[in-house]
């Protein structure tokens, strides 16, 4: 399952996380499908904490996403169990049972009520998922939670991820500094509108969920929405963020609206760990040997930029023209023109890096293919497109497409 | 360019086509682009022929199918004028005149006006395009024209297609039995609205040029816009129908609007000539191994229907569990959830061909591993679904997506 080697777009070095008061995580071998390997967390809550999230546009979620979404109505979360080998997606009512088992069962044991017991699970899709080695496993799990195993959480949620996906900040909150610590896994089946596989962020800061929620729902809009792998979008995306506000004991102030100006700082550090965690999903894409930022400018809104900007992260000929290292500003030509949305082809401006390749709808009379080529060996790919038409701009990231997406994908379930 | 083996899926044999009265065909090999092969075609017409078009939807369309554009308000054409290497797209001005000075070239040889002179480009976009190699060709093409030359045209309009898409029909229209005979090209840059590549078909009924058009825009909806090979849209997809009304002469009636009832035949004999030329695209579609069939039911609208069958179509982990030979139906469930249109979860059924492997939102209690991957290793792969909300239904056509397709698209233009 797991690719064999680390992607060469992954992070040199991981983070150290610093535990955050009132949290606590481990992972365990449930066996739910994989074996030899870690297959399920939990980040426990010594006192409840605030809850926000954002879900799948899948028209088909998972049973676990309708049960976190029915959750969020408390807003108030006291544990989350989260495992990978079964998406418990397309399982019918066989699947609400297992949620509710599990939910049951958790709360139970540490004295909770069920729809505190947030969940996600991720892998096969449409396979019956037993609770019981889940349940089986709860109390080796709690007993061993500690507030430095967050990346052992990490570790335990790969399908095919090649890494995981950490990432932290520390900022003042008022006077009182806060720590954020984020989580992600995923690397296929990502795409536009809630590209996330699984994300889960924790915090010190005392925030309400309303505000959670205002926070979180804009950042993931230059985040997580500005992904994509594949086009392919999972029944299972699921990205909450927990708040244990132990900072408050330090002096941190209550926060109770996403307006709040004492926010600011906060709010740019939760942005950029979004950020930096959905590129981290990008750099793992299945088979990427490349990492791939679109810029559009010129557009006549901000929708109509993400949307162009989209529409060339996604086109396999530019994927795969990447992949090939050809600088072949054709096919983002093509990707523009298939968006729908207005372009001036006899305005349009095309870059990739500093190199204008496309000037005024045509090539750039100074374009030099020695240079272009050059340029398209680097591992970091820059394509700019002015499509002259407005002001608006937008920002996404991909990766090529190769060969390896293909025996990756070709192989997974069997 | 080409790839070096024909496809698997290729028709096992050429129809013959028989000549129609009052068009003249011609190959040659004028250099646009490439060397040694033959790249650019003509069909010449004795008289004004009527005309009818679909273009693609790309907003960034090439020079060709501006011209075309512009052209069919006049409805007539004398000469269709087509070449492979060079797609004279994004090439602003110049492109414009490009095509300016080969219709004025090819008018004046022939005593005819440029805007009888239709014309397409297929190949890179983005090349400046000289007129020279096709204007000095001329006098050997239009020398060289014969009504049997249709598949030497065929062949000349390549690119990285792998076999040559030819088509013929005969059938009466009112007591006079007449013929349609239609070429394609295209193999990938295949997306739904407007998949053709190119596409011309000629025909000696007469038929009054809207009455063309209208029965083209019927066809073509369920046909060249029910393809897909990888979501990608062309900037210079055209299909052109041309009917040089020869058949009068032998009793046939003129026909001057669509709804006339002695089209019926017609227009079920030319319906199913687009989709046999549509599917050929698909069966060359780059990389293919398997050609597949969604079927759609249950669908709220036809609208709808059709999206989900292209949402499916067009997901890289449905044609890639494909080109595994992998029944992962889970994809199928994850492809119709992000399709954005209604679906009920729990009513979905879907089918491996004959095979239900999902029923009511969960995994056939009767699905069998062994039977799901038996099928899979088939060559045509139908995969049907009911989303269990309506009654709408759609059907789309596509192929797999293999490594092949990667390494066809990593080198094109290199």
């Amino acid at each position: 399952m797991a690719a064999a080697s680390i992607s060469p777009l992954a992070p040199k070095t991981l983070p150290a996380l610093p535990p955050i008061d009132g949290v606590r995580f481990a992972a365990g071998a449930a066996g739910v499908r994989y074996q030899g390997r870690t297959d399920v967390m939990v980040a426990l809550f010594d006192r409840p904490a605030t809850v926000a999230g954002v879900f799948t546009r899948s028209k088909c979620p998972s049973a676990t996403v309708d049960w976190c979404r029915a959750a969020l109505s408390d807003g108030r979360a006291r544990a989350l169990v989260v495992n990978s080998g079964n998406a418990n997606a397309f399982t019918g009512a066989a699947g609400v049972a297992t949620t509710t088992a599990v939910a049951k069962a958790f709360a139970k044991a540490i004295g909770a009520t069920p729809n505190e017991v947030y969940q996600a699970s991720t892998g096969v899709i449409g396979e019956p998922m037993d609770p019981a080695p889940i349940v089986n496993a709860l109390d080796g799990l709690i007993a061993a939670a500690k507030p430095d195993r967050l990346l052992d959480a990490a570790r335990a949620i790969m399908t095919t991820d090649t890494f995981p996906k950490v990432a932290t900040a520390r900022v003042k909150l008022g006077e009182t500094a806060v720590t954020i610590n984020g989580i992600a896994k995923g690397a296929g089946m990502i795409a536009p509108d809630m590209a996330t596989m699984l994300s889960f962020v924790f915090t010190d800061a005392p925030i309400a969920a309303p505000a959670l929620q205002a926070l979180l729902s804009k950042g993931v809009e230059r985040s997580f929405n500005a992904i994509t792998v594949d086009s392919d979008t999972s029944t299972s995306d699921t990205l909450l963020i927990f708040s244990t506000g132990a900072a408050a004991a330090r002096g941190a102030p209550m926060i109770a609206d996403a307006a709040d100006p004492r926010l600011a700082a906060f709010r740019r550090a939760l942005d950029k760990l979004l950020v930096d965690l959905a590129q981290q999903v990008v750099r793992d894409g299945e088979g990427a040997r490349k990492f791939i930022e679109v810029k559009v400018a010129g557009a006549a809104t901000r929708r109509a930029a993400k949307r162009i900007a989209l529409a060339i992260a996604n086109s396999p000929l530019v994927k795969t023209a990447v992949a090939g290292e050809d600088a072949n500003w054709g096919r983002v030509v093509m990707a523009v023109g298939k968006s729908g949305e207005k372009a001036e082809r006899d305005k349009l401006d095309i870059a990739f890096g500093d190199l204008r390749v496309a000037h005024a709808g045509q090539r750039d009379p100074d374009y030099s293919e020695a240079e272009a080529s050059a340029y398209m060996k680097k591992s970091k790919i820059v394509i700019g497109v002015n499509v002259g038409v407005g002001t608006a701009t937008a920002k996404v990231w991909t990766c090529d497409l190769t060969k390896e997406y293909i025996a990756i994908n070709g192989d997974y379930r069997s």
